[in-house]
């Protein structure tokens, strides 16, 4: 070890995108090392609207490992933290700022303590997949830091072990995970099917739907799921890999009608799997219902889809438009039906690219009232509208996979005390 | 044919029970005779609270068959009633009433027309399997107005084909109704497991659910499961054989513990077939959510099941307490969670064996306000409580089959002219 006094504190920051399964994740065949029972396929998040931001950073000043989230410190005595950061630490490397002059020397790893913070980009608990995007960043800047020479893949194999769904975060664009067949999952990992720019028409519109109901977590309910459900065995080996190969196809031919009806089918199928579970398992409710029911009124009006939907171990709905015209034409359908509280502004409904809002020749309250019944709605009869059920739409796209980031103004530690800013 | 001056009318007036699936039918393997994909099991309601009442009628005046319904006239040209018709008058006998001089050789049923008048004694479109119990009594009528030879196993093929459900109307007590394997549908028809004073201490609460969105009709929505659903067949193959296997068993043992999870796991799984279906089906609501999670958090803070609860093709819960101990403490828990809105009086918010609101120690309003959260809520945050979320509840029990109501004061027709009273 180098530096002068050992005052020194060497420090990395990344960021890393969260992701939507298409084909979902339900259901471990080892609880420890994560290891799912069938593949997934998600698309990747733009983390401009969505992701998480970690410094992680190392010092010899440092007495214990400690992490903070959004600003408050919190354990890292859970297993599945120390999973990740034992399997990163056995794979360290030595490592050398010259500038700084500091020298670590791979052995060294094991008895240097980390700081890490950790931010999100959008609200924690509104149940978008923070913790994927969290332990996707923390193994992905970890392993910067400590100069691993294992690839985004091999990396996808530990952050699984920190969250399941972690694994497809450290790809951009659309990612398999590959349940694996090796009892130490080694090779339950992910892999690219194609980057970001392979389908860019793609518009993403996320629905944060207000719930009242307490979840059930996904690490329970699928343990729940595989315990009692008389349906799920048959999902995961005769029905799910029908499924990716066909959504490979889909996405390969950017073939849209076939996208949606996997996506659609799939995330139905995933929470009627939770419905056999005993006791039941609820995350869809009437506001989840009244979306399917206005997209699937749509695409059933058009000749061809225009819109997927999918949702996840929450309320929240996932919609992905063929194109930005379609999102457009989407995003009034919504408004019309999910008007926001008269205290709300537009502004803070509708968040994250807000160039679709303009596409839809919406630019204020006035525009919402405005907005008639679309051309599908055979009964004119107002539909009840009841304003508050969702709390705000997120407009997105798909997006890139972990960077670096080497200005260190993202930084969210101090870089001389290795503290929160 | 006999009678003076062709001016007789004979009739008949019977009353059929209404039933409730504890392993649910869903899915034809053919349409038009209506045979299941499975075996399904069903208590019968007492009549006392849920029943149709029919008077079926002949007459040589009369010039055409015609039906009322609640006072209504409706068309009898529908498939399914003239399936029944065809039937019933394919087996007619011989019939001859003395004192009134009346004289039908069976050939002559064929020419014949009938009158036939029906009523619900609860509310038709409240998804309370009304046409279950009328095309039950309209098939067990006419067969006593026709002298048909049949037992009501036979009758039971003949309702089968006006619905399906139907023929679990024709006994009391707990029934069956057996898929069968012929292609003519010969064998697929109810049979008794056991009458309703095998397992006399059941009591049953209905919970009539406000419904917002129209639902799906059984018909339309079981077709497009058997089409689209990847599970469907699964569960029609390998589930529910096993289930009916052990559901007859918990019948005959009065094993309330099996038969609670029985019901429940396979309501549950009906409704979760309907959400894997293409598009969902969703019939369960927030409210019928809630009442799950009520009586799920009671059975499990006791020791042994309370109450078993199963969801027909809408958000109505059927709940089935183990006794009338039980069933007085459920309804404390439910008009806690469930209080009726302020307009509303308690006597038309709790309808049917209203001793069991006695055994509550509810008397009025007052006492409503008074309850207190069960034991089993922790947090004792008080939960929203929507009222208006439920429209009534109906306190009922297992009841008996079909029976002929022989006092003239039951008939729906005027014995003289035939037309409804």
């Amino acid at each position: 070890m180098g530096g002068e006094a050992e005052k020194w504190v060497l420090m990395v920051t990344a960021r890393t995108p969260t992701n939507i399964a298409v084909i979902k994740y339900w259901g471990k065949r080892d609880e420890t090392l994560i290891l799912p029972i069938n593949d997934s396929i998600s698309v990747t998040l733009d983390p401009s609207h969505l992701c998480t931001t970690t410094t992680v950073s190392v010092s010899p000043s440092f007495d214990q490992d400690r992490m903070w989230l959004n600003g408050k410190e919190i354990s890292l005595q859970g297993g599945r933290f120390q999973s990740c950061l034992r399997e990163i630490r056995a794979r360290a490397q030595d490592v050398e700022d010259k500038k700084k002059g500091i020298k670590i020397n791979k052995e060294d790893w094991q008895k240097l303590n980390l700081h890490i913070a950790s931010y999100n980009n959008f609200p924690t608990a509104a149940g978008l997949a923070s913790s994927a995007a969290g332990l996707a960043c923390l193994v992905f800047s970890l392993a910067k830091l400590m100069n691993l020479k294992e690839d985004n893949s091999q990396l996808s194999a530990i952050a699984r072990q920190g969250s399941g769904s972690a694994c497809r975060s450290l790809y951009g664009g659309f990612v398999k995970w590959c349940m694996g067949k090796e009892e130490n999952g080694s090779d339950s990992l992910a892999v690219q099917l194609a980057d970001e720019k392979h389908w860019d028409e793609l518009v993403i519109i996320i629905a944060v739907v207000s719930a009242q109901q307490k979840e059930t977590s996904s690490t329970s309910g699928m343990r729940d799921t595989v315990e009692t459900s008389a349906l799920i065995e048959h999902r995961a080996k005769e029905v799910v890999p029908k499924r990716i190969t066909e959504m490979e196809g889909a996405i390969q031919n950017r073939d849209f009608a076939t996208f949606t009806r996997l996506a659609c089918t799939d995330s139905n199928q995933f929470h009627a799997v939770c419905l056999d579970t005993y006791p039941p398992i609820f995350y869809m409710n009437d506001t989840s219902h009244r979306i399917i029911s206005c997209v699937e009124k749509w695409n059933r009006a058009e000749e061809t889809p225009q819109v997927a939907y999918t949702f996840d171990a929450g309320p929240n709905a996932v919609m992905i438009a063929r194109n930005r015209k379609t999102a457009a034409l989407l995003l009034q359908r919504l408004l019309y039906n999910f008007p926001p509280q008269s205290d709300t502004d537009l502004d803070s409904y509708i968040i994250g690219d807000k160039s679709i809002l303009q596409d839809a020749g919406i630019k204020d309250m006035k525009d919402v009232e405005a907005l008639t019944a679309p051309p599908e709605v055979k009964d004119k009869i107002p539909t009840e509208k009841s304003k508050g059920d969702v709390s705000y739409f997120i407009c997105t796209r798909p997006g890139g996979g972990p960077v670096v980031l080497s200005d260190e103004t993202h930084a969210l530690l101090n870089p001389l005390t290795g503290l929160p800013k």
